[in-house]
């Protein structure tokens, strides 16, 4: 809480489970000691019966810790995304109505040591990359503008447990966290246990220290591919095309290369390419003439112009030619 | 063999099982049709019962698919090290000789899709960072010149499985695959498949295909550190002693910084330190005045020289600091 000040304050994002229950009764000590102000808010996703109930038995636990304000928000979980994104999607609109509304400076998250093993594990199936395997960041700003942290990821779930006995809290279990329907509690239940045995001992804090070295990597180079585009990109006048001079793309590293287009395909998308449509796009790099148009999702295409169609547009002589990346109406 | 001349010679390690011989039969057709000429090395480890005559037997079928050289190499494993990187020492050893006598342009190795994504989950179990999660390179320089290629990296196990029985091959199937005592035989055999089930489909696509992309990014931060480091690092006169300007990496984005110290310091131990010493010894960068020394592993140690210490030695005013990595006597 070093770049807190004692009149900020900070909103504790609590489900009445172990881990943000522990963690609302470590921030309730800094808050009676006065180092910052913390209240907290609770999400009642209305999934579960009864979960009304729970989250109000989970308010008045946060109040008689001494936080102010604690809210209870409930929200409506909207389908079409699978049934963890839609839950998260909205719990976190409601987290940043709630620190917007209460002029919170931080929201905290309990997330603890095994969740981010189980995130990187959860990476690790989709075959994703660096950023997606570096797990869930300590810090991040939200799209409101509030900053989102996680000062247990370092802790142990096992360790929020016990700081709730020793506090004598009764936090809930969650039972959807061991439903097998969902991909983190086979994750938890059914593939650490059997990879600690077999591979360890100390998955979980070597999953856990992967996705910090990897976060690191994928902060500098996802900083250096956002420069590197900027430095390149062209739009068309209405803006429904966008140009990277191939020679210039050409010359950038492979990890940087990928980026950029990656960059290029979501600008015009607004969606991430999958991996193996990024590399369809760049090998039109190794290609001569005009080559594509290689389809992406997010009805965008990718194709090079050679430089002698740039010459007759433009009349002017072109020395390279251009990848345009595209998005038909 | 894009890059290989009819003349080059290739030589295929192959210890018998499915995806070497797999290989060596492609391979032989190249041969066959005048693109390349194809040998192989056989090497007899001499950890089993029987080794000679398994490895005799396999160079009579090399010789049959019409290679040549063909040529068993046995070799003495050294304890000292684990069994399984005993064993490689020693096979990486006799294949660079035979390539070395030979003459030959490359040397080919069978690995599959399936042995990169043991390799990556066994680099996520020891938690080592980006460059372990990076799997086996698709091309490497080996010490004496010689280049390793690993063509089958796309193919799956039970790809080369099959190329063997349309190719009425009879592969050797290494007991010792199974053995539990292995960690890789354990990933293999008890952690992927529970893996597949609950994860999956996919799993092992899924990892090649971090493996795959992490390389990428892994090659160009290394390339980045070491150009930063070459930049950085002054040797004290007789070597026992380097230093880095301690204003310098702290500008350094941390992805590149950890990799300057590890540089640092592997090159003054002659390995790599460990991340979390790593970590303290970066931990320097934060304190004022002299401090230190953090011990590292390979007898080296890493402190900070404070900007008045530097003034007395050199009698010039210092602006900032230097980190010292120094191996003791």
């Amino acid at each position: 809480m070093a770049d807190l000040r004692s009149d900020d304050l900070v909103l504790i994002a609590c489900s009445g489970g172990p881990d943000s229950l522990a963690l609302a009764s470590v921030a309730a000590f800094f808050a009676r000691r006065g180092t910052v102000r913390v209240g907290a808010v609770v999400v009642d996703h209305g999934l579960q019966q009864g979960s009304a109930d729970i989250a109000k038995r989970t308010a008045a636990i946060l109040q008689s810790l001494g936080l102010s304000p604690v809210e209870v928000r409930a929200v409506q979980v909207f389908e079409g995304q699978g049934p963890e994104a839609a839950a998260r999607t909205a719990r976190y609109a409601a987290l940043e109505a709630a620190a917007d509304q209460h002029g919170a400076a931080m929201v905290m998250l309990g997330h603890t040591l095994d969740d981010q093993a189980e995130q990187v594990l959860l990476g690790l199936a989709r075959g994703s990359g660096t950023r997606s395997l570096a797990g869930m960041p300590a810090r991040r700003q939200g799209s409101s503008g509030v900053q989102y942290a996680r000062p247990f990821l370092s802790l142990r779930r096992a360790e929020t447990v016990e700081i709730c006995q020793l506090e004598e809290l009764r936090p809930w279990l969650d039972p959807t966290n061991q439903d097998p329907q969902f991909a983190r509690s086979r994750a938890r239940y059914r593939v650490l246990p059997v990879m600690e045995a077999e591979l360890g001992p100390g998955i979980a804090e070597s999953l856990a220290r992967s996705a910090r070295i990897l976060s690191q990597d994928a902060d500098y180079l996802d900083e250096l591919a956002q420069r590197a585009y900027r430095d390149l990109v062209e739009f068309s006048p209405n803006r429904d095309e966008l140009l990277l001079a191939e020679e210039a793309l050409r010359q950038l590293a492979p990890a940087i290369r990928q980026r950029v287009l990656a960059l290029a395909v979501t600008e015009m998308a607004g969606s991430q390419p999958s991996f193996e449509r990024l590399l369809a796009a760049e090998a039109l790099l190794n290609r001569r003439g005009s080559a594509g148009p290689v389809q992406l999702s997010g009805g965008v295409s990718v194709y090079r112009l050679s430089r002698a169609v740039l010459a007759q547009d433009s009349k002017q002589p072109a020395k390279y030619g251009k990848l345009v990346v595209r998005r038909d109406s």
